[in-house]
């Protein structure tokens, strides 16, 4: 009997969107207000999800106490307060879009959860934009 | 690396719901209160997400402000402020319920997304009823 | 001890906004997309709010079933599906704005309330627009 | 044309996470605060979603106000104002997480769901932790 | 320039609305489904605010953090997880009542909060009942 | 009849929280996080409210459209998708910590709101710190 298990966190950040490689036009073209280079931020709603069998012994797919301290030391701690551009190495040479900081958030995750679970990340960027990521 | 991007948007309609070849009984009885001949109305929540790869130039699977733009141009124009039953043409002779407005915003919807991409359409109706349509 | 008791109320109706004595210009300058003469609806959510002491018998200012109860028969009966314009008589000769409609919910509530106790209406009529009226 | 209908529901109960053939000790290091004999509680919020074809005659998937009597007399009546280890019976032996009580819930609704349609349940124990079970 | 400053706080517990000079037959009629004698439990969303005059060293009226921790020592310390009567001593002769429980928060947090500094107290007890006061 | 009128908007932002005549260790210590030199960034959620008597006529304290075109031309232009400290003259030399955004906010709109009505800003830095002034 497989139940998805979720749990909500929270993380607020700075960031930019540009590519080096492109000249101010393009990239505030393409970019528009998100490109201010000295940058724009959010409070990003992080929601994550893992899917497996119930254990019969506790009731639990996964310790929701396990999960939210996962999700506070593997992503809290490496995002809250950040500016993403500047200060966390994955994005070093890629935008963070919330597409690709799902991907980054699931990548610093997925190591920890049971090889047999499903992970999903759903990034709220505002309250009307969000993505979702599943691997 | 398939990531599902959405929107949130919102417009308000009123509606009636009944069919013209029943008689007022059996319209009221299988209607209730939404049958009501003066009409009633609703804020409809919409949330338009799309499934596809993220394009590495730009991170982004669809920019959310062009997704923003087609959602205002091609659904908020055409039923906002709307009675649904008398002013917008797909209602004709269907009744609109929240089912059958989802399947019309995803109909005007699809053309305008890309070939490749997967489309999913959540209509609330109220904050305890909502629909989820996926082609 | 004063402490102020909140209920939360939902109600959905259609209205229109506009004056007879004025032509379609001027309707439509003043009032925009809610001056269709097909209306249009909303989901309105209500608080009603009633401050006072604390019966140190029960420890309740007022018995929230009993609050939710005069809502559900003065307030959402009365406005419930219906065509605020054509079926509510308050707004026969009044417009109903959400200011108007705040006032209307006052007053039907208020000859039910406690003579001792305070009254507030917070009525939304989009998750965006609201109005507080305390008499 | 299939569609997923969804409802919103809610009841408050308390409960205790706890397993008889365990001590104290053991008890309060798997479920932590969860574990306290006194038991604590939550306001459940639940979304009880049912997925098939739209009847061409009404338009519904299923009648909203069907499911939500069918919620409130197999689920709310149940569970609303209860204590779950105490007073239902299908937490006798099994500790009401709130993957289990998803599990529960799905089983009390699914007979009365058309065999055709798909069922899903999910369940917020807080708004930080919820569960869903598709069966 | 006084500005209000106000943080959201969450806990859950257990609780029972009766008083142990009535008979079950009057707490029955009082309190209805809340005298269950095994206990019902809520998720209490709570918000405290202080307002005050901006310290123009810091921009603060006071620091949010140091408010979250207060909350967190004060309150949710002596209230989360918790049997309100039985594990909290100011309900053994006092009914757990929303309106009671904000009272008995204001009192733990007004000691702790500089005198000239004004404190409300909100306590939702559900998503739709809900609490202030304000001394 | 006074009745308030409340509009919400939205806009996001990078800031930093500091003294330039503050030494690091001083900074960090009454800052802690949100002292980072890079920036970090918010998702603000604004709801602005007038008081005022209803114009006889529409049935408006203030037309809803007028306040949300004054929020966007005088608060989202120069707020949104900026560095509050380095873009937005009011913080040169002032702290842009919640408390001192709304009062700026504030003096931005009150010479446009009737002389006769009052105002008040209620600023949400994140789901769980809020702001409010009345000047």
């Amino acid at each position: 009997m497989k139940v998805k298990v979720s749990r909500k966190a929270h993380f607020n950040a700075a960031h930019r969107l540009y590519r080096k490689d492109w000249d101010d036009d393009k990239n505030t073209q393409v970019f528009g207000k998100c490109n201010n280079p000295n940058f724009h931020g959010h409070n990003y709603e992080l929601i994550v999800s893992v899917t497996g069998e119930i254990d019969p012994e506790t009731g639990f797919v996964m310790d929701m106490k396990v999960l939210k301290d996962l999700i506070e030391e593997k992503v809290e701690n490496a995002l809250d307060h950040k500016n993403l551009n500047i200060e966390v190495p994955e994005f070093k040479d890629m935008n963070p879009t919330a597409e690709n900081i799902s991907i980054v958030i699931y990548n610093k995750l997925r190591p920890h959860i049971n090889k047999d679970h499903e992970l999903e990340v759903v990034l709220y960027e505002t309250p009307r934009n969000f993505v979702t990521y599943t691997g």
